[in-house]
């Protein structure tokens, strides 16, 4: 619930390829937001960007009608009081961190990908110091606003807000709202006539059940999603579930591997690469004074729906709408087998106090099993971020299941740790070696 | 969700006074719920009440365009194959049994209230057999209907039946609906604009947070109570949440009791003997050949706004609206504090496939001691219904909040079972006294 | 596990009456505890009744050989350093306050008794904050020391030490040690040969199951109790569990009432009135320069095996005897109905690093209803002791099955608060009227 | 406990090579167990080295005095009535099945072993339908006997019997003793003068906290495993526990695999193919009539101390002994982030009703995530194979840590049910493909 002047709406990372997407989306629901200003924030390095892309943003917001400001700055400080919602869409070390999240795991034998595994642990070691100051900030200068967080591996960095922060938080991604129009299409719905019930965490979501206008309908999507070819033959009907895009890399890990690495051998790009030539054409095509809506090029980017997810989330919580989408939140029981402070990705009511998660209960094991695995992991990650714990960092990536074994754990940590010590501070010039205690109350 | 049929509605207990008010609001909604039929069931000794009842029931549905049969039975296996939703209003031993519930436990010294304390369990040791029989047919002859059961003790008929049937079943009370109602009143708004979270069970249900549009009016909402004098000085203060009618029970017992006493010293009738004379007079308007809608005089009844509850809630499955409402409903987790299993009555999102509760995580110690301690009360009295377990009644009874001592507790149970030894075949001519196993997995 | 040294005992409330007890445990133990000295401590004002028992304490070691150094002091930070373990068996106000919470209750239509009720919810108030000091000093002085709590009500008091310092605690109480005691002579085995699982919490402990040399013999146990006349006829046979002398109060509050009420309407002496006259006669005999033993007359002053329970407790820490007794002690899932971090009374082993309770799991709800109201009672009164909070405290006294309305909680606080104002700083001049915020976490 | 009669001991798979082990444990042991009787059951296939083995074993008790009778059977049936204690040492399908359960993932590509990964798990499915079997025999035949599991995968089995049966079951493997034996080794004491903290499930079993007499010792005992070389370099100090042998597959898989691969590929016999040679040598040495002893060549068997640790147990029971051993029994709430119901591997008190597990309460991630993992596929594969169900088999596979892939998952269990087809009915001719369900309760 937003303040009677209208929203203030502050995007962290304003200057990134997104942009335009998500002004997009505000533009299109400026009413029923009432948005009355937009701040594009970055860091001064990005300054050339954020020029560019705000130069952009406010075209757009012209052409619209102007119903809102668009206001840019370098120092999150001046962009924060009184915010209503800040989103966050930074990447800590840009897209040249990023490659290096793919090919130094690929290198040690491992996948390399930005959010899932020591790629996706990279980022979150990279990230979470830096959203903890921005969080810091927040409970300064806009303490009652939500965060609404984008920046990958986005589950762990909202888990770690919520375990060192009093700042009000949603997780977001477009991986269960490109779900939703998924099965609303198939089934030639609106999506408000489907209820699905999601359950897990980010980049680990799975549609557990999902109901037609009511009716029962997981058996025919079930089989849908197994005559689709999508999946090893035989997974959809014995998990019982629809796994999301990143289960690839959970259930069929030998083949993902096996195409990075024929890729490398092949001299073929990256995604982060790609996105460094996806970028070029985007930022030239910004910088077209004539150009005042969003250009079709950056579907290119991926990202689909992203804005989509943001700013519904923001319309339900500013106009107290209590429909229910799936966001990141804190569990508090909802799946009964992980513990109450997890961040779980699940289907939420959102209403003016944001997201109220509906209880599922306890999960069969075929979901059970590694989804605690993996929070294990994203809580071992958050440990090492925040303390700069190496020996943390050696367990989360034991238990991360991507990473096959200790020796392969530490040989990709090494690695990592050395390809990003700029953006790793909390981990020293000597990397840290205290002793670990055990946290209180745990055996 | 129902049939493209239309919905076929069961009124167990379609003789009682009450009928008129839910045949009202089914006219009101016929075309929202595509009401197909309506079938009004009593017992063979209730026949008088049924025709007379069935008769003004018809009359109201032709004078409101007849979208709707109403027919009349006494045979519920005849009215329930394809039914949608069963709606139970029984009362075992009828009002003279209620004042039994009343009067046997005053005359022990202890609250006599037909739904709490020793009066309901005793009604709930009556009720849950006759249930459970119908929740046999329902299972043989509607196995997709949803049992809407309003029949008191609400929240312990509905865990006994969640516990030994396979019914899909819904418990309401009309408490918070009226707690609902009267917040909007109090804050000028749509009960549509106010998200409530309530918490506990039936008959022991706190408003425990009160958003209006999304902002939060907890303080706000305490402050009034406190203010009106229903509540002794000092308790809402403290408790920081608002309690129902039926907590003047266990937070004011002394004054309650003593109110009931002086009432019994001077000859008063109590709440039970008083509906007689209501019911006489409400049976004489019915009986008017002229009167073809729900008089006023059956607003003296009580039950304010129980059509109202039943038929939204029904009408919210049929649509799949996934509104909230307040329900009686298994808590899966989401009082983290009780049982996965045991029936709550808290804000649940309400589909197609019936009621999903909010989750609501740990409760603090204010409101967690007396739930926890009357859901063990409400768990051994349905051992106690069920197996017709003397010893699992005499614990229940101790466990229960308004029973003094075990002492009482053992008096006030004999005073029962004499009393109501006809509708307990279950406790036999001789009471039942086999040794007690303790439930497997249970120290 | 205590030092090569031998053990340094600190014992706090060393004036007590109780002192030569203790005294002769420690005498009767010193070769396996290996005792290096006993340090007795009390408060200025206690300085007579010190020297008086430190007296008796020397001559009897004296006699026994002289094992260790028995020192005195006013002083605890001078006994503290080094010190292995430390028991507390101090009394805030002395026997005058504690005629207070047996008569102020009284006064207002309640049990007034100095561990249960509001008479034992004064006590706490009074007692907790010094505890905390004393533990403030010890974290301090004596970081590796065991605290071994007698001070009543004694689970209450350990829990606020969990709860609120890193100090190592125990509870104790001399309950469990007498239902062992007295089942070994019903079954003419001794106490190793009964294996007795207890559960509950201080004051409100159940012997569940009790195995003679691994024979289950509970059935016949129950019998037994069912048969001695001494709790209310059904009590023992539907319960299925052997309450603990206190429980009379809950099972039978009214005839405890009404007994406590005759004798004060007789003008008898309450229990605490009667202890000052023992503790007269007491004092004189310690007083007598020949006396070299635990006088007899010291049984008349309760505490039965107190000492015992103690010292055996001390050796098996010592020792790493890891048998099992029964402790106040930290839950961690032993009881899965209660918080992890409730304090608890079970079966325990006893180790070198102190009691691992024995899991017991999820109980009956003949016994877990009165256990966990009472939990969240005693939760309530540690909030209302450490914070000054008198909304905590009336909402602890509302959740106390003793008390029986929220009125009565008012009246008594009321009363209480007045009689020891003396004694509870923490609620100032003024009562402390603070808004109450909702613990984190907690709805 | 077991009768004054003294203890009947039944051995199923008494034609066991490893039959000596635990006669002469039993010898060892007699008066204390008041060993009357020694039952070695076999199948009618098992005859000749059941009577090879029995041979020997009546020649050792002759030799040490005839403490009790051997008796043989080809018929459990014979033997149960009465008996105490069951010993279940059986291996359906013989060595030849144990060396598919190492070839046939080994040719996948993964891990060939007879307890872990493709291997354990085809072995469970061979095992638990005949355990249950054996199991309904004794529900029938000797209701109060203890059944004490040694079948690999000891600890599925043993829950598949707790949660499918009312037999009494102590699960058991010579890790813990081992274990336990080695670190009193490095101490220089008795294993009675430690306390080890287990904590795991079988084959998964992690000391997490060692204390010599009383005196926590964990830290160097990490520093020593660290020093030893056994595990890669930086496991031990980040992880904190002593991981068993077979956390090697998890931690090391790479390196296990590619040993495996290595010594397939150089043709060198799986451990399975050595004990062929191993049993024959042995067969020929308990053919010897001179022979009275367990000779010494069965140290080359394996399953050091599998004797003393079932020998132990009984004892322990028979004299209710408390003493603490590390067993699989019921979690109950010790290991409080897996379910009650779960079977898991932890320090136990043995007494005469069995083992009471210690309370540990949450673990840290770095244990939590596999062990959670691991008891998921548990789960899964019990109900493959008592259901026969494919799919369960499928996801029970996928939920493996040594199985890389849904693809790896299906093939494997392909060649697994083909090998086995003549022990594994349940899966029918044509393998089941029924619909599953999801367990009641379960989202």
């Amino acid at each position: 619930m937003t303040s009677d002047r209208g929203c203030k709406v502050v995007v962290m990372g304003g200057g990134s390829s997104y942009t335009p997407e998500i002004v997009e989306g505000l533009i299109g629901r400026a009413e029923e937001l009432a948005v009355r200003e937009v701040w594009l924030v970055d860091i001064p390095d990005g300054r050339e960007k954020l020029e560019v892309v705000g130069g952009l943003a406010r075209r757009m917001v012209e052409r619209a009608g102007k119903q809102f400001e668009v206001k840019l700055t370098l120092d999150r400080r001046e962009a924060l009081p009184d915010a209503d919602y800040v989103v966050t869409q930074i990447r800590v070390g840009g897209i040249a961190a990023r490659i290096k999240d793919e090919r130094v795991p690929l290198a040690h034998g491992m996948i390399g990908q930005e959010t899932t595994g020591p790629g996706g642990f990279a980022k979150a070691l990279r990230t979470i110091p830096v959203m903890l100051d921005i969080c810091r900030d927040m409970e300064e200068l806009s303490p009652g606003a939500w965060l609404i967080n984008f920046t990958n591996p986005s589950g762990i960095v909202t888990e770690a807000v919520t375990r060192h922060t009093s700042t009000k938080v949603v997780g977001l991604c477009n991986n269960a709202i490109n779900m939703e129009r998924w099965i609303a299409r198939e089934y030639g719905v609106e999506p408000e006539e489907l209820f699905i019930e999601f359950v897990g965490c980010n980049h680990l979501l799975w549609v557990n059940r999902v109901f037609r206008r009511g009716m029962e309908v997981t058996d025919d999507l079930l089989g849908k999603v197994e005559a689709s070819g999508e999946w090893a033959p035989g997974l959809i009907e014995s998990l019982r579930a629809v796994p999301c895009g990143y289960h690839h890399y959970y259930y069929q890990g030998d083949e993902m591997l096996a195409k990075l690495q024929k890729g490398a051998a092949e001299g073929k790009p990256t995604r982060g690469e790609q996105i460094i030539e996806i970028e070029k054409e985007l930022f030239n095509l910004y910088r077209d004074p004539d150009l005042a809506e969003k250009p079709e090029a950056l579907s290119k980017r991926g990202g689909a729906l992203y804005s989509e997810a943001a700013v519904r989330l923001m319309s339900s919580i500013h106009n107290d709408r209590r429909d229910i989408q799936c966001v990141d939140t804190t569990n508090r029981g909802a799946l009964s087998d992980l513990p109450a402070e997890s961040v779980v990705e699940v289907s939420c009511v959102i209403g003016g106090d944001g997201p109220r998660p509906l209880t599922v209960g306890p999960l069969r094991p075929e979901l059970r099993g590694l989804l605690q695995q993996v929070k294990a992991y994203e809580e071992l990650t958050i440990e090492a971020a925040v303390r700069g714990d190496r020996q943390a960092a050696v367990q989360a990536l034991v238990a991360n299941p991507l990473v096959p074994s200790v020796g392969a754990a530490k040989a990709v940590l090494d690695g990592l740790l050395e390809a990003h010590a700029e953006y790793l501070p909390q981990f020293g010039g000597e990397w840290t070696r205290q002793a670990r205690s055990v946290a209180p109350g745990r055996c």
